[in-house]
């Protein structure tokens, strides 16, 4: 594999239709598997995503559509596939592919989270599970709010592949006027600070919500961007620089920002929600709360010090009063 | 020195009299250096300050106020004295100081910049020029906006000293409900990164100014950190963790916080104001443009590869137009 062929993007959200802006800036067609046939009609009448972005107009002559049907003809037209579904969802698509659609394919995971109930990232569920190759596994991350792209404002990407040189192939196809894109061989790194930062935005939200000021948060984000430096260190020991765009600045952008469902969620929580009433009033699960529960369960083997990610898993999962419990956080920090 | 003895703050502005407000909460009494005399009148008459913080109430009783005129007997009658002026006035004030005034006093410094025209640390100043000994000299920083203390917020600071045991007993003085105090040796590296804060502030409202949106603030604030790890390691290494809060924390909540006078001046400048017109609307001069200014000296040197600083350092003082010089900055950041 020596170039990157048609490029396939699995999933409609707002993520995924940024990915496809982005990409149809370098590539002159791409696939596209939308779940629902209502909607890729929807897409087809009015050049527009309807649910997601919908100020970014595509020209429909360059994208080949895939419903639900076609998902093992997606997977074989396509020769390199970026996953950018929901993590619920991802292993409902996985296990409906043939092994033939799966052949000879670079497989880009952009989902920010793990694989439900397995507690396993993406990329070792594909290369165990699924039988990839490592060397056709990939993940993008960066802190990059989809609405940004949509509005043309610059951001930065980084793809990581276990082979370098096949991250730099897919990164020509990410670099346009408005998004750089850096490469990293840091596969396991970049997916484990996507699923935590979503967890240390939940924090975020929680503390905000509990009153505490930009002070407390600015001592919250440097403890957690040193926690997760512990813990990607141990679990994949490779050369990184955590203050990179891609672990720090994609924490700062998620736990930062206002419009973040991470923050929003822990948000609530902090105000006096039960989980259960802030998932209701927010008509979804923020990715934090499955990422804490797999984090949590990943570090029974490592016992790595993660005082921040214990606090949240337990204030979600145990009934842990938030302000007990993040008083009692404040005393592991410096 | 085995105990701090009367500790005198010398400043009163809205940090020094948030240190008032903390030191107070720990020590029985202070002495505090306010220069006007009409001021320290009208303090007294109300128990605030007047033109500061004014919703925090003092004990009269427990402060002993010296005004102007009382310069040399307020360091005498003080055994840490806590410098917490405006940087460009510090040199005036211990150009006025009998060398008898200083002689055994601990000084710790919370001037969050340099000494005008000599482009030094203070701490540099008052080892060389002042000849105080190393070991009675100190620092404090800390990500801790003074309104934030004012309404008992938690916060977070650092007492650097180079001998550290001394930074311990002055870290006892600011242990209250509210505020955490880290100790450190890093007297340079703290003060360094109180200075290059504000300069990445004004890059930080620079590129808001000029439309950039949270993506790359994000991106920013990472090469930010990476460059002030650059620096301080080349003048001053020690065994330092750069994203602990008193360097990375305090980067964030200047840098992101709408209310930095140093974000609001590079915001104008990114809107188009010249550097004179955007001092006379703020009616003041932010700190990080003596701060640009101080390090482009200072890393004549050392020749660190600063391209954030050097762009605001160029922008402010050699006209270089904000658009271009940002967009050509872009290109170094991952």
């Amino acid at each position: 594999m020596d170039s990157l062929g048609v490029i396939g993007i699995l999933g409609s959200g707002s993520w995924a239709t940024a990915l496809a802006k982005i990409i149809l800036g370098t590539q002159t067609r791409i696939n596209w598997f939308v779940r629902r046939s209502e909607k890729i009609k929807a897409f087809q009448q009015t050049g527009h995503n309807p649910d997601y972005l919908t100020s970014v107009h595509f020209d429909k002559k360059r994208i080949c559509f895939f419903s639900d049907s076609d998902l093992n003809a997606f997977f074989r037209a396509s020769d390199t596939v970026v996953l950018v579904t929901p993590s619920p969802f991802i292993k409902t698509y996985l296990k409906r592919l043939r092994s033939s659609s799966l052949k000879d394919k670079l497989i880009i995971n952009a989902i920010k989270g793990i694989v439900p109930d397995e507690n396993v990232l993406i990329s070792d569920y594909l290369e165990h599970e699924m039988e990839i190759p490592r060397h056709m596994i990939g993940a993008v991350a960066g802190p990059c709010h989809a609405e940004e792209v949509a509005k043309n404002r610059l951001s930065y990407l980084t793809v990581g592949c276990f082979d370098k040189a096949k991250a730099e192939l897919f990164a020509q196809a990410l670099r346009t006027d408005f998004t750089f894109c850096a490469v990293s061989n840091d596969v396991v790194g970049i997916e484990y600070a996507s699923v935590l930062k979503n967890v240390y935005a939940i924090a975020a939200g929680i503390c905000n919500g509990l009153q505490y000021g930009d002070n407390f948060q600015s001592v919250l984000m440097s403890n957690a961007i040193s926690e997760m430096n512990r813990f990607v260190n141990t679990v994949h020991l490779v050369d990184r620089d955590i203050t990179d765009s891609v672990y720090l600045g994609d924490l700062l952008v998620t736990a930062y920002s206002q419009y973040s469902r991470n923050r929003t969620f822990g948000n609530m929580i902090g105000k006096g929600y039960s989980v259960k009433a802030a998932q209701m009033e927010m008509e979804m699960i923020a990715e934090g709360y499955y990422g804490a529960k797999c984090v949590r369960e990943v570090n029974k083997r490592f016992r790595v010090n993660m005082p921040i990610m214990d606090t949240v898993y337990e204030i979600l999962y145990e009934k842990r009063v938030p302000n007990e419990a993040i008083t009692a956080l404040t005393r592991h920090f410096k």
